[in-house]
């Protein structure tokens, strides 16, 4: 491994390579479309690996992130968020390059996207089955049937189905009530086509969240799935039950700077710009914002039991560890911390060095 | 101003020019050397404007930063982090060009410091007043004289002096809470000082956080003051009473997405990869992730009464607000949101917007 002197990314390829298998094989399997969400790696360099497996469709969060992408020679993008008419241009200069697909959930946009685009995009209606942040009202079939009479008309909006993110299943207590989401997500969402099927014979569902993707065995029922964070999981997934620890494919490599055996803590430089606020809470209320783990040549150990990364200023983590690893540690020696949110982690980090000293940049 | 299409940060220069020169204008006052912290803002177009106001020594968090401000022609900056020993040799590349300072707490490690260094240093003993993060507890005269024992003999490590961060003042519960941490604060830098000025007539004591500095009018009796937040302040600073609304320079301006009345929320593009996560708590317990502003040509309202961000996930932001705003706002127009931590959310951006149409990007 290269030598690290500063926070550092540390991926576990082949941990990620048997996350992206893990979904995609069940995808296979389950004769489902998979379009993995790419916002959690947000890399062309990680983009690649999916490419190799014959991963040829992507989902994203943004505009600029599609531009990205498509930069990197992605060619068949689902933006899959609220379309935001402020960008319709970019959108429209993106239809021209590639297979693009857009959401939406309000009919008083549609005219303005109609008008503003020059070329065909793929139309989702996106629908909200339970999370309530985005979305029509799975009920609503009056705004739905408003929607689908735009688009029977239009030129540039190709509808393709229904969309859902069921992300309320990251607030669930138990696996079971993440399967029951799920569950009751792909009824309201087969509801929606049975009852437009036959107006529009080609309609699709797409649904994607990792914790109901990593837990359920087979997609039966369900068109297409974008889960994203499953490429790297973490800590939060870990909570919920979604992930094993040995699964979580980033680890935050940062130097030791300070000891204190009073106070039983240890000062790393690695802090809110380098891992995002996320926590977690103990069962005692304290939050958490990482798990400690060894790094060693190329590898990392499994959490040392009764460690965690206990509070973030800028730069600063303060460590809680027991005393064997106080003991055992020194200044200058390099300590890894498993993230809460991987994807806030790898948004603020940028890159990534591998386990065997490959240093993703891009 | 130029057109937003996307999450933009919007950077009131008039605002920050003023809240530069207040605590500049106290310092002066004073007679007290003012370093600010440049971790805040970390842009050398803002750095300029302190420079064209005579400033020339400032404070940063990190080499990287400091080699990044190094290369913009700053030549006296103080490292205020325990000395990462994993970097010791661009610490002496650096110490090559310019007028460097850095600060330890652990006399185990002076001797590998001295050792690494080609080029002298200046050298702050780092003291624990109270915040409980880093440093010498301030009683701990017995690892002080350690140190001091060693920068004695010392040719590379120059000692300046001793140097804290009150960052207990961050939870204080009121202003007079946080003016007594600094009078105690001031009370026992002043202790130790007056414990080795016969040694060390050259000695300095130098402290530095925002709340206090804004709320002391007269820092006499302190050498050095090193705030860095106050060049915007934000809405924790607001909650701790020691800025205004009208003193935050910074708003993030967010296009809306969606509406949802019967919610009463409104969905921004703009979440915690653009604000980061850092929250506040309403007196009913509810987290509040900005205060809601209406952007115009050249400036930004007051807070909408009863509006806020009430959550985010990476790219999505929900206000929570009343009815009026619900129907006055239609998708596609842009809202202001104050960011409750300043610090984290220019880190994130990286780049600013003034109201005068100036673009920031370095």
């Amino acid at each position: 491994m290269i030598s690290i002197d500063k926070p550092t990314l540390l991926l576990n390829k082949e941990q990620c390579m048997n996350n992206i298998n893990g979904i995609l094989e069940k995808a296979k399997s389950s004769n489902t479309h998979f379009r993995p969400h790419f916002k959690t790696h947000n890399s062309a360099y990680v983009g690649n690996w999916f490419r190799r497996l014959g991963v040829h469709s992507i989902t994203v969060s943004s505009v600029s992130m599609a531009r990205y992408f498509a930069s990197f020679g992605w060619r068949d993008i689902t933006i899959a968020f609220p379309v935001n008419v402020l960008e319709l241009s970019l959108i429209s200069e993106l239809a021209n390059e590639l297979a693009l697909n857009i959401q939406g959930d309000s009919s008083s946009i549609l005219q303005s996207i109609e008008t503003a685009l020059l070329y065909p995009v793929g139309f989702y209606i996106e629908i909200d089955t339970g999370h309530h942040r985005s979305g029509i009202a799975w009920k609503d079939l009056d705004e739905i049937d408003r929607m689908l009479d735009f688009l029977s008309r239009s030129n540039r909006l190709k509808f393709k189905g229904f969309l859902t993110h069921s992300g309320h299943t990251y607030t669930a207590d138990s696996k079971e009530e993440i399967l029951d989401i799920y569950k009751d997500t792909v009824q309201k969402m087969n509801y929606l086509k049975d009852q437009y099927k036959e107006a529009w014979p080609e309609l699709t569902i797409s649904i994607g969240d990792t914790p109901s993707c990593s837990l359920v065995e087979d997609f039966s029922g369900v068109d297409e799935v974008r889960p994203g964070n499953f490429v790297f999981y973490d800590l939060m997934q870990y909570s919920l039950g979604t992930c094993s620890l040995e699964q979580i494919a980033l680890a935050l490599a940062c130097p030791v700077v300070g000891i204190s055996p009073q106070r039983n803590e240890i000062l790393i430089y690695g802090g809110a710009i380098h891992f995002s606020k996320e926590l977690l809470y103990k069962n005692s209320g304290e939050p958490i914002y990482g798990y400690i783990v060894r790094v060693s040549d190329k590898e990392w150990s499994m959490p040392v039991e009764g460690a965690y990364l206990a509070s973030l200023s800028q730069e600063h983590g303060i460590i809680r560890a027991p005393k064997e690893l106080i003991e055992e540690i020194k200044i200058g020696d390099i300590l890894g911390v498993l993230p809460v949110h991987s994807c806030l982690t790898a948004n603020l980090m940028k890159g990534y060095l591998t386990l065997d000293g490959e240093v993703i940049s891009y």
